[in-house]
């Protein structure tokens, strides 16, 4: 079977690069039949000089245009829901239903509708304009955005299909799509999809570009390249922060998600008022997707004593009894498997699993683990190893002194939950530690898991180093999201009719908020 | 005269440090009285423990005390007017009137008012509201902030007075201030105002310090500490970019401002429009404060032909007639003096001064250069050394193309002008290079000079790489500023009582701005 073609300047076409991959299928350790390129230097960069120019071309297109192209490339997805399942769950394992067919794939296409309707209202612009002295500024569109996708969400985080994908767009910037390489037959029919709705709406070729695979070498070049404005990058933290450390060297935005544990804390009241919901709460959200989520519960925090023992003893029967789901990957298995043994080294007990249970696929025993504080404290950073998986730490405290000094010891994480007594029971403990734990954590929730990202504007889907690489930004939510790849433009005694419409004294649609003279306002600007 | 005391956990202190340092005054070259210390490390990472406990004493204080604080502050500097300014000249150089009294000094004390403004307002924080999902995020404060500040504003952009400084209190974050080693006694004067407005409002300990210099490692160590939430620096390329690795590396953000030659683009039927007015634009614009602004026309491109060269010689004439400014320091002399010899041996020719006319002072004449696009084009990364000071390089170019060419070749800049014939004669030539320029700039002006820069929050004053180091955020301008050290926060499932203020259905004032299912109001948020 040919190898097949990289995505480039509006043309599929055969790669210059000799080196070729295949992907695995993770419920049979079976490679899949294509075999995908890896592109070498000059590849990529016909790449990011076809991204400069569309983003000339498109600079100052209206909004509908983006709008439309990525309206155009829901449909498609939509239409062609059957066929991208299919072959998503070759590549990942994940279950066609409900995860890829009902829940995944509809929240992408939910993402990138958003995203056009953002485009075409023009919120993320905050257009805001002081009259009196003909001072104005409104975000604009950034330039060529590179968006490295992740192997948990083929979806969803794709790099030609995900919200980096969809948020870039909106603000009307070319993206040039990175696959994961365990996915990139799923990635394949997305560029396909996006590249058929570029070329039904018009947009220039380079717009929508996509390789598989570069050197790393390659992959830092790409990064600091000086046609690149921004990336997106989800996924292992080494190779974030090599991409990082490039990006930054040369200040290109670069908004990484690296790890996360998402600390879960159960206070005494909620355990002893609902033990079972708590058991079943975490056992669904620890075990769904077999734990590879990045807000997957990694690390529970509870009070020593009878009632966390009856607590944990449920949850490890619960683990056992459970499926055990296949993992993405090799890579994926192995890192947890590591993981594991780096935990256990540090001092935590084993409660039930770490075993392989199937050698015929990718996966490992549903896990889970123990310290005391004590032990934790003492060498924080260990315990606090990712184990991307079906795998939790529980960490049992004497007092609410210890689930203090715990959260001083957290690095950054994505959430964090705070499960208390419904009658306020818990309330002095959950006064004492919800400040602290905010600082730690870019989501804090109520007695609720962490997994389960709502497509909303009030979404923080970010949060402080290593979690992201800025507590300010969230990779999740329109308008929000949309600023990631942004550039801030003031107009400073611009004449008016070479303003931006957002900008002009007319509201360009009647409808658009903007800030004027420190109020929000439909209206339209007074003239000077 | 005793070393001068440090600002450390609410007590003026002495320094464990054992070198010290004494202020210029580049107006005689001599050694100021004053000795100042350089800070060992054990009294930096004093400071910043500080800091952090009084971040987390002030978390869930009400905005109105940050704002009560910067108030108080502000007319205590204001009452001490003529202190300050006196110290501020005899170490700057900077001529009390009408720049430090009647321009500066008011400046800061209104950027001070407009952040407790904000502060009390609480536009900041973008409360966002899903009343159906009761997930809500805003902004919050991030913890404590080192600000840097640079040699050329020592009030606006001071580390204990500036932008940076007010931006960061009103999102309710204690600060460390370091002082410019050039301005120490100014900086002393604000932090014993600041220190006394301080414990005026009841402020913690830790709130507010000051420390006067460190050595570069500890610099580095300094940013990248873990009480550290985020760092302002504004000053010279190299320290920036040293204290930018650090703090990128562990994923803080730090807002650097690093240089800007700021381009000016004189078309060519405004030349032959209004020659005498460009002329006295750019003379003034370019000599005032002896050219020691971030947002000095260092740049200037336009056509060649004999209205250009009518229009260089009248400015040649201007500049050898015109005083020659005292220079802030021996370093800026000698900088200014090598990046000239840098732009003059890659080829530029000179039009007049760079000569040394008074070597009782820091200063240099006022020099104009000038080189032909080709050239330019050849080398343009040295011909963008950028020459701070009262110095300008001029490109004079065949036609658009080249014009078109050179913005394709400039490094990210604070703004960027352009002038343009007013009957519309030039349009055809501004509507080809405005687009062009527009991504390398932050703020883009027509028919205006760089050189003041509006407190406005329609303001940008911020820009692509290495004018800032990302290009989404501004230093001046609230409420944007304030982003900049703040954190985005979201509430999931959180029980309504425990929500703050700003994300709880009733509005907390009844006219803080709140996004509530994508519309902007000053209403209550829905019941659930």
């Amino acid at each position: 079977m040919a190898t097949q073609q990289v995505l480039i300047d509006g043309q599929w076409q055969a790669s210059k690069g000799t080196e070729t991959f295949q992907a695995t299928n993770p419920a049979n350790k079976q490679p899949l039949p294509e075999t995908f390129p890896v592109s070498p230097w000059s590849e990529i960069e016909a790449a990011l000089q076809a991204a400069e120019r569309a983003a000339r071309t498109v600079r100052n297109w209206p909004a509908e245009r983006f709008a439309k192209f990525l309206e155009a490339y829901a449909t498609k997805i939509e239409q062609r829901t059957d066929d991208i399942c299919r072959i998503a769950n070759l590549e990942t394992g994940l279950p066609v239903e409900p995860r890829l067919k009902t829940a995944e794939l509809p929240r992408t296409i939910n993402q990138i509708r958003q995203s056009a309707a953002a485009a075409r209202d023009g919120s993320w612009r905050v257009p805001t304009i002081d009259p009196k002295i003909n001072l104005r500024s409104c975000f604009g569109p950034i330039g060529p955005v590179i968006v490295f996708g992740p192997n948990n969400f083929p979806f969803a985080y794709n790099g030609i299909a995900g919200g980096d994908f969809a948020s870039a767009v909106a603000a009307g910037n070319p993206v040039i799509g990175k696959a994961h390489s365990s996915h990139p037959g799923t990635t394949k029919i997305l560029a396909e999809l996006a590249h058929a709705a570029a070329q039904e709406t018009e947009m220039p070729p380079g717009f929508v570009q996509l390789i598989y695979r570069t050197s790393h070498k390659d992959g830092t070049r790409m990064v600091s390249h000086h046609c690149t404005a921004a990336i997106g990058y989800t996924g292992a933290r080494t190779t974030g922060l090599v991409l990082k450390e490039a990006a930054d060297r040369v200040g290109k935005p670069i908004y990484v998600e690296l790890s996360s544990i998402n600390p879960v804390f159960f206070l005494s009241g909620a355990i002893a008022e609902r033990r079972q919901a708590l058991v079943d709460d975490f056992t669904a959200s620890c075990l769904m997707a077999t734990g590879q989520f990045c807000t997957n519960p990694g690390l529970v925090i509870l009070p020593e004593g009878p009632d966390s023992e009856a607590l944990i003893k449920v949850i490890a029967e619960k683990f056992n009894a459970a499926p055990v789901g296949t993992l993405l990957s090799g890579g994926v298995e192995s890192n947890l498997r590591a993981a594991i043994v780096a935990i256990r080294q540090a001092g935590a007990d084993l409660v039930c699993g770490d075993t392989s249970p199937d050698a015929s696929r990718f996966c490992h025993a549903n896990t889970l683990l123990r310290v005391k504080a004590d032990a934790f404290l003492a060498d924080a950073e260990k315990f606090q190893t990712e184990a991307f998986g079906n795998s939790s730490l529980f960490v049992t405290t004497k007092n609410v002194d210890q689930m203090a000094a715990i959260i001083d010891k957290l690095e950054g994480n994505l959430t964090g939950s705070i499960y208390s007594h419904t009658g306020g029971q818990d309330d002095d403990a959950y006064d004492r530690l919800a400040p602290l734990l905010r600082q730690h954590v870019g989501r804090l929730l109520n007695d609720k898991m962490p997994t389960g990202v709502a497509v909303s504007a009030a979404m923080n889907h970010g949060g402080p180093f290593p979690a992201t690489g800025h507590p300010g930004f969230t990779a999740v939510g329109v308008p929000a999201a949309i600023h990631r790849f942004a550039m801030l433009q003031s107009y400073d005694n611009v004449r008016h009719h070479r303003l931006p419409p957002c900008l002009q004294n007319q509201n360009p649609t009647g409808k658009q908020w903007r800030l004027i003279d420190g109020q929000w306002t439909q209206g339209d600007a007074p003239s000077a």
